[in-house]
Parts: C-alpha cells; structure tokens; sequence
C-alpha cells in the first residue's frame, strides 16, 4: 500500500502542514486534499527543467486553487528547486514563498493566482499559444478547486477550450467538497462537475483522488485524448490524512491544531527527492528579431478614427513582428482588431463575448514569449477588472485596448460609453495609460507600447476627428504635446482625446475674445508629463482639464501627480461627465455633458471674469 | 397562415424597422430574429399592468439583448404603452426610447442592458424574489442573445437557477446564430446549448422561433415546468422577413437599407393593439414601515474590527427592517455577513464564488423593493465591475460591502488585497464610498447607508482597530471627523480606515517633537466634506493624505474634490500604496507600504524641515 507514490504525496502533506505552522497561517487541508494529485503529477507525468523555466519544450502547471500554496512549495522542495530552510520561510517578509504564489518572486510559477476561476482561463491562453503558435508538444496541467467552478469565467474557459479542442489541457480538479465557508452546492457529486464540462466539449475522468493508481490511469488518459481537453474530477478528502481536520468544516485557511500530532499521523518527516522528467528538445518558435516596422502614415487634416489608426497599426507591427498576437471579444469590426485578424489570421484569437478569458488568453500567451492586444470596447473590459488586476500581480506584459471611450459615441447610449476606463486603468499597478486624439499618434503609440512592461492601456475613439500631427513626430511615453501657447495665457487647458479637438476650437474663440491660453494633449495619462504640467501651472496658475469620463481617476486627478511633492498646487477646474447620458448625436452628448469647446469657452470665461486666473 | 400572432410578429418587424430608420442607427435585425417570440409571449403569456408597473403580481420581462431595444418599444406600442410618434424618437436627445432600455427612463424596463450576459443574473435575481421572498406567481422572462451565452456570468446565472430550482424563471433564447462580427461559435446547433442549460439542472425545449404555435406551445411547457428554471432555444433568423438582410452577416447594428422596401416586403405599417392580461391579486410582501432599530453598541478602547462591526449591525438592521436582505460570495465568515445569516436565513442569499451573479441578484432584488446588502473580499468586488457599472446606469440602490481592504490584511498577499476598490467605485456615476475606522461608526454607516440612492460603497478592514467614537456619535455622509487640531497645526493628515489609527499615532508622536498636525478622519470619501477640507487647507495650507489604496483614485485623489470651484488648492502630499507587496505581517506590510505612524511623522518632518508647509 505505501508505494513511493504515496509516500511522496504522504509528504507533500507533512510539508504542508509544516509550512503554515512555521508561518502561523495558510492553507494546509486544501493542500493535502490535493497531495496525491500532485505527487503522481510531479513523478510521473509532468516534464520540466527545474533549471531552466523558460525552456520551449517544458510542461507547464498553474495552481489555480492558489491558497493550496504550501502544496506547491512541497512539491518544488520534492523536485530539489527550493530546500527544506526556505520551504520555512513561508508568508514571512522577503520570502519568495507568498501565501499565494506569484511569477514575480518564482520562476517557476506560470500566473499569479489567489483570485479564483482565473487559472483556466490563463491556461486556456498558454494552451492556445502551444497549440497554434509554438507547436509544442508540451502539456498545461492546472489544478483547480471545486469551490471555483461557481465563477463563470472558467465556464468562459470551458467553452473556449472544448470549441478549440485544446487536448493539450487538462483540468485536474480537486474536489473536496468544501468550501470556505461550508460545503459547495455539489459536494461530492462528481457527476454534476461531469456533465457540465462534458456539455462544453472535455472529457471527462471521474477518480477517487487518493488513488495513486487511478490518478496514475486517469492521466494518462488525458494524454491520450485527442480532439478534446480533459477535465479530471477526483473525490477527495480536505485535510485528507489527519482526523482532527479530515473533512470537516470550519478549517479552511488555518494551520492544524497540533501541527506535530498531524504530523506523526502521517508518518512523520520524509525527504524524498522526485526526479522530475527533462522536457523535450524544443525550438523556440517565434522570431526574436523585429523585422521592418512600416506604420501607417496619414496626413495632416485627414478625417480618421483612432480606432482605425490602432487596427491598421497594429497590423503594420504584426508584419514587423512575429510575436506580435491580437485577441478581441467579438468586437473587431469595432474596435478594428479586424485589420490585423485579415492580415495575420494565424495570430489573431477570437474570444467572443467572454472578456475576462480576453484578458486571461492574453495572459497566457505572454507567458509564452507573445506581445498580445487584446481589444474590447473601453466599457465592456470593465468585465475584465479583476483579470487585469491578477495580470498586474504576475507582472505579466499585455496590451489591452478599450474602443468606443467616451459619451463622444453618441446615441447607443451609456451602456456602451467607457467612462470609467482610466480610472480602473490608472489604478492597477505599475500601469501605462495612453490616451491619442490623432491617427498618427495612435500608430507611435501602438508601436511604443509594445515594448513597455506591465499593463498598457489604450484608450481609442469611435468617430473621425481631424490629423493634427505629422507622420513622423514623436509620442514618448511621459510626455504630451503643447498645442496652443504664448507669453500671455490666462490659464491652460489639458485635454487627451476626443476633447483636444475641443481644446483646440476653444482656444481659437477664446484668442479671438482675447484671452489666450494654453492647450497641452496629455496622450500619456499614466505616466504624466511632469515638467510640461509644472510649467504650465507655474505660467498660467490654473489647470482647466476637460475630459470624457467621469470626474474621479481621469484626466482630472492624473495631472496632480505632477504636483505631489509638496510644491505649490496650481488651481485645478474640472470639465468632466457628471450626469448620465441618455441617446443623442456625439456633439450633442459632448454638449450635453459639458465638455465640448462652448463650454470650455464659458468655463475659461467665468474664471477669467470672476479673476480666478490671472 | 397570417394568424393574429403573425401579424403582430410582423408589426414589431415594421416598428423595428421605422424606429431604426428615424434614428438612423439601432438593431433592427437583432429585433427582427425576435420578433414572433415577443409577439406571443406579450399576446398570450405575459401579465402585466402597464399603468402600474410595480404591481406585486406582475411579470417581469428583462431584455437580456439590450440592442434589440426597437423591438421592446414596439412591443411598448402595441400594448399602449407609448405612442407612435413616441416610437420615432427612438435614440434622439430627450427621448425615453435609448438606444438600450432602462428603468431610469422607463417605468417597463427592470434593469439597464447593453452590457450583454447582465440580464439573466439580474433575472436570478428577481425570479429569487419572487420564489423566497414574495412568494408571488409572477414569472419572469428573460430574452437572451445566442452570441452572450459566451459571457461566463450566464453561466453563474444558469447555475443559480438550477440549484435554487427557480421554475418561474424563463430564459427566451433568440439563436440568429450571428454576433456583432460574424457567425457564433455554435452557429444554429440548438443542442450545443441545451446540452449546457441541462448539465446546470435545466429544462431545455427547441424550437423555430418563428412558429407560432411551437412558441406558444413551449411558453406553455416552460410555464408548467415545476422545479426548473427552463430554456427555451428558438432557432431564428437574423433580420427574418426582409431577404436584403435575412440571416446575412455584415448588418448587425445598422438600419435597414431600405426601409420603405423593407416595411412593403413585411407587409406595410400596421396598428395592432395587443390587450396584455393583467396580473393576478397579490400583496406587497414586506413590510414598509420600519421596527425599532437596535445597533450593537462598543465601548471605547475595544479592540473591534469593522468587518464584524458591519455584520452586526447588518444582522440588526435586518431585525428591524423586512425590507433589508443580505447577499454573500461564499467568504460570509470572513466578511461576516454570517452574523446576518445566521439571525435571517430566510433573507439570506448564498451566491457561492460568483461575484458577478451576487451583484446582479442584489440587482434583481432591489427591483422588488429590497435594499440588499452584497459582500465579498474587496477585492474581488473587481470581478463585477461591470455589473457595477450597470446598476448605476439602472439606477439601482445596492449596498455593497468589500472587506479585507488594503496591504493592512497580512500575509495573504496582493491577490486578497483591495488596494483599487476605492478608485472603482469613486468613478461609478452617483455612488457613495465609506470607509469607516471604527465599530460604533461602521454601524452607524451601515444603518445610514440603506437609505441612500444608487450604489453605496462600504469598505471594511480585516484586523481589529480600538473603537475611537462613541456609540451615540453621529456619521453623516459626506461628513468627517477632525480627531486632532490647535491653533499651530503646520499641516493637515487625512486618512480614513485603518491609516486613521496610524495617523494619530504619528500626531501624538509629532507633537511630542513640537509639530502640531491636524488629524482628519475621512470616513466619507465620497463625497467628501468640503467644509472640513477647505478650513483644514487655509489653516494648515498643506493636506498629507494616508490611504491604504494605490495612490491613483482613492483618498488622495478624493480630497481634491473641495477645490475644484477655482479657489486656491492647498499642497497636496500623498502616501498610498506604491509597490507590489509580497507576504508579511499587517504591520510590516504597512511599513513597507510607508502608510504607518512612522511613514507619516517622517513625511511630515520632512515637510516641516524643507520649510514646505508654515
């Protein structure tokens, strides 16, 4: 009965719970439900070059239920990747041992995970890129929890991998029957957990998850499923191995009572080491090197969305590039993703209506090696937030594109209007938030972000507005573009977007009233061009910033990171969206909500003639 | 052939057609595929007092399509509810008739769409109601798209119902087999998805959605079904009855290209009037007045944390009020909405890990009158942002409870932590965000918070924090508490939650060194108290706001909103979350985060010492 198989998963177990005890908190029983699952993996299926992460021909695992951390640390101690000492270092500050783990600390971990439901989906993204892009034999293992099949994003996930027969996928679930709180609605009936992957395309494995030789058969039945991705449902036990905590409630996310009488219950403290496979040869299948880059050009005058400019640029950069990838959500008539899906129909991922695995796809993709944009209208990535924050957590590097920013849509009304995208954007960690109101800053930009690290958003327009800039200027990352000034400005109006056009009309009637001011297009929300904006604060003493989106985390808010340091604050007027839009043409939505050039005009002119400005 | 049913079919084409035409944009084809469905269930199914929409017996219909909003007017026409000239203003400024419907214009529509996948969750929501707390017959229909069952939240919505065993909810799926850009993954395959709506415990039935009697044969099927919600998939025709458009892809979301064709092809305008059957008698179900209120009580110097301050003045009110209902995401224990459960089972809704579907139930309920109380980790509120975002465009009143706030949790790790929570729901239109540092004052917001407009915000901390207040003290929104202040005070630290503590700790050890500060306890980060900001800001000249958020939208963005009429912005110096943070205790993680007492008296010296601040 012990084999070395259970012997390991006995001490998957006895680390587990010497983990959380070293660290007085952490979630040993929904490790030790899962130890078995794990300890055949590591032996016997999974291939990977513990030295080597980045190897092309590696497996691939993501611990979806990532609270089962100090079961992966076990397992990485196993396989000689980390020793004993720092498997003690558990949830301690400076350890890379997180109490859920991430790729910025161990380069072993795939995607940052903790929030549930989002490792599928990402695996989904890396399952993709083996299939279609690298052609690799490697497999993408993810180990879930019962408890995150209530999110839908891994039926999102589901339905995204049976459609593409992703066989090199497997979904090994855990399902212990417990939740946080208490038992999860199916319990132990794996069944039910069947039949719903079943009807979205998998195979289906039902085990009994403390099995060793079952776990064993079910594997290799995933491998040798073709057509189809395979979702394993294995009856386990939470705190499987000691009775005090063995499937009862109340203990979940809680080191055991007595961590040294579990501990003796399970056998004690082994030190087995796990040979783990070497993956095979593999190429790395995209070209590193950039080819020529031709953006598009447009010439000044040129009536042009910026939605346009972002489709035919990014098709020019796919050109250019091999590791450039486009994914939208079933929008790219729209949001113009379309230009590259034409051009480059290998690299382009449909998503369909499904935007947190948009974001998860990307995700994944990029941690192969791929540059991903992935589009959807500004307001619907909304659906995406936590998938962005988790992305932000792993450090991952993706583009994400929100069309159709603003009431400037017009008449499909606010339900389709981004007016809260910079808000979320510029809140996420170690973001790039870019905001063009022309065509050939669109294409700059589109190229430059590519090789930014983190989250970069980009935020485009659905209708037409005029080319202000030549072909070749150039859009640095941190700056913005003085359009209008002079020796005299009464104050300065800073504008991204659709409002510069406004700016701009503004200023010209304002100059004609004789009251110049300045217009800065601040395309880069995130980071801010610090040196104009103190400039302009310190010659005109008053920031009129004019934006479509709500008034809280826009334009309005990122103009004072220039001013943070303790220095003098200019004076700070708002134009922004604070009512909700109902249907009416762009010019009447951006009238509506006071934000078109007439009312900055009369804004300008009420702190002009009350002497607020100078 | 030509039935009454048909012709009134082909009326709502006609109307769906002439609406789109007068505006010059709309869904027309995305009406027509659904026309007949409509026609019968308005005709034969639906019972609904159009001159008293918040009759307790009627049925509820929500437009899960949201883009078919001609076909809904229509519809609204033919039963008398608008007329036709009203019909033909259709997406023009002022209108009623948006390019998506919402119940903030009319009084039909139960919940805003648009934002595909949202209608069904909110349908949960409402079919929830009416089974467990009104215990009326009314029923609920939800016409869905084929191309928004790609939304994972249709499937937390599909498993909701299944396991509540909500019979009196139909979902009406119009499969036109086309998306926005092109065919849907399953094209016209009807048992693709029922297969789906099965595994997830549902009747399915498979219909032409344009017969008629096959139509009102499965109204009736779905309207006998005892213990299960049913799905009923009609297999139609995008743009059905005019051959310029039918089933061709290219032409979702544009006019008809000939209109006037197009009404002759369906036979010409008609004026069928549809005599819709009225509901049957029923009670409103709770209570209107209100019991005596009874807030748990703490006495000063207790070590208290406020996320089990708010579950108890949750379970309170509920005691007091029938109306107030509480809505959980399988973490009750954590966020203690447990203690309501607990008092109230009855008034409680377990939505498991499903945070989209717990916001869209809250949604759902609040359409019958309750005022729901929906909690989650903070963090994970991200996952519905969308839903978030939808609700304000309903006009929803929904409380929202995220706990676990900021790096302040410990060795959890960022993937728990809310640190965008703040900037997420500042940016939502008409929300209100507190953020209470205390037992007495959380109770106090809680109770406060039920009465309000729109959507409230609360944000609850994990540790417990000494109780500063007083259970008799009062918190008014967009109120706030100067906790330290004299004559001298050189700057002003505003804080709210767990930095309030930190703060004055920090004032209590700079005035031991002679540097009076003042201390401000921004409880209401929105909106903010003007009053308080701008006296502190003359008097001290200089705001050091602490915040255990990231530094963009949260606290230091907030307290801008006091000087944005054009007077003089005092200097402004903000600590807030900066990096990414791993594992560690609450207190090393406020340390590293440079948000604790010390973070502040050596901002504050340094201030003072650089002679930035008086």
């Amino acid at each position: 009965m012990n084999t070395p198989l259970t012997e390991l998963g006995q001490q998957l177990r006895v680390d587990s719970v010497r983990a959380a005890a070293a660290a007085g908190s952490g979630h040993p029983t929904s490790s030790m439900s899962a130890a078995d699952l794990m300890a055949v993996l590591l032996a016997r299926q999974f291939r990977y070059d513990f030295g080597r992460p980045s190897h092309p021909g590696n497996d691939r695992f993501v611990l979806s239920k990532g609270h089962a951390s100090p079961l992966l640390y076990a397992a990485y101690k196993a396989a000689g990747a980390i020793d004993d000492s720092e498997l003690l270092t558990f949830r301690t500050l400076g350890s890379r041992l997180e109490g859920h783990p991430t790729p910025r600390r161990l380069p072993w971990v795939e995607t940052a995970t903790g929030s549930l439901g989002q490792g599928l989906p990402v695996g989904v993204g890396i399952a993709l890129a083996g299939k279609r892009l690298d052609r690799a034999d490697y497999r993408v293992w993810v180990l879930c929890g019962d408890s995150e099949l209530a999110e839908g994003s891994v039926w999102e996930a589901a339905e995204h991998a049976g459609y593409e027969q992703l066989d090199n996928l497997t979904a090994i679930v855990d399902v212990n029957r417990l939740g946080q709180r208490g038992p999860t609605r199916h319990g132990h009936d794996l069944d039910a957990y069947a039949r719903r992957f079943q009807a979205f395309g998998w195979h289906t494995v039902e085990i009994d998850g403390h099995d060793v030789d079952a776990i064993e058969r079910a594997y290799g039945e995933a491998v040798s499923t073709a057509g189809q991705p395979t979702a394993i449902l294995a009856r386990t036990l939470k705190g499987k191995g000691v009775a005090a905590v063995e499937d009862r409630e109340g203990l979940h996310g809680k080191p055991l009572p007595d961590a040294d009488e579990a501990i003796g219950e399970l056998g004690g403290v082994r030190d087995l080491h796990v040979e783990v496979q070497q993956p095979p040869d593999a190429r790395t299948p995209h070209a590193a090197s950039a080819g020529h880059l031709e953006l598009p050009r447009w010439e000044t005058g040129d009536e042009v969305a910026t939605r346009d400019a972002y489709g035919k640029a990014l098709a020019a950069l796919g050109t250019a590039r091999e590791d450039v990838v486009a994914l939208d959500g079933e929008v790219s008539d729209s949001t113009r993703a379309e230009f590259f899906a034409k051009e480059h129909p290998d690299r382009f991922f449909e998503c369909y209506i499904a935007e947190q695995q948009l974001v998860a796809a990307a995700v994944g993709l990029a941690t192969r090696g791929r540059v991903p944009f992935a589009s959807s209208f500004a307001a619907f990535l909304t659906r995406a937030h936590d998938f962005v924050r988790m992305a932000a957590v792993s450090g991952a590097g993706i583009n994400l594109v929100g069309s159709h920013a603003g009431v400037a849509i017009g008449e499909d009304g606010p339900s389709q209007m981004g007016v809260e995208d910079l808000a979320m954007f510029r809140a996420v960690f170690d973001s790039t938030v870019l905001y063009p109101c022309d065509a050939n800053q669109t294409a700059r930009l589109v190229a430059t972000m590519a090789d930014l690290d983190g989250i970069r958003y980009l935020r485009t327009s659905r209708g037409g507005m005029p080319v202000l800039y030549g072909p070749d200027e150039e859009f640095p990352v941190g700056g913005s573009k003085v359009l209008r000034a002079s020796e005299d400005d009464r104050l300065t109006v800073v504008a991204a977007g659709v409002t510069v056009h406004e700016a701009l009309k503004a200023a010209d009637a304002l100059a004609a009233d004789g009251i110049p001011v300045r217009v800065v297009d601040l395309y880069s929300v995130k980071p801010v061009d610090l040196e104009t904006l103190r400039e302009a604060a310190e010659r005109t003493g008053c920031l009129l910033t004019v934006e479509d989106h709500h008034e809280q985390g826009g334009i309005g808010d990122a103009v004072l990171d220039a001013f943070l340091d303790g220095r003098p604050t200019p004076r700070l007027v708002r134009l922004a969206v604070r009512m909700m839009p109902g249907s009416a043409t762009p010019a009447e939505q951006l009238h509506a909500a006071g934000i078109d050039a007439e009312s900055i005009v009369a804004a300008a002119k009420l702190l002009v003639e009350n002497a607020v400005v100078r």
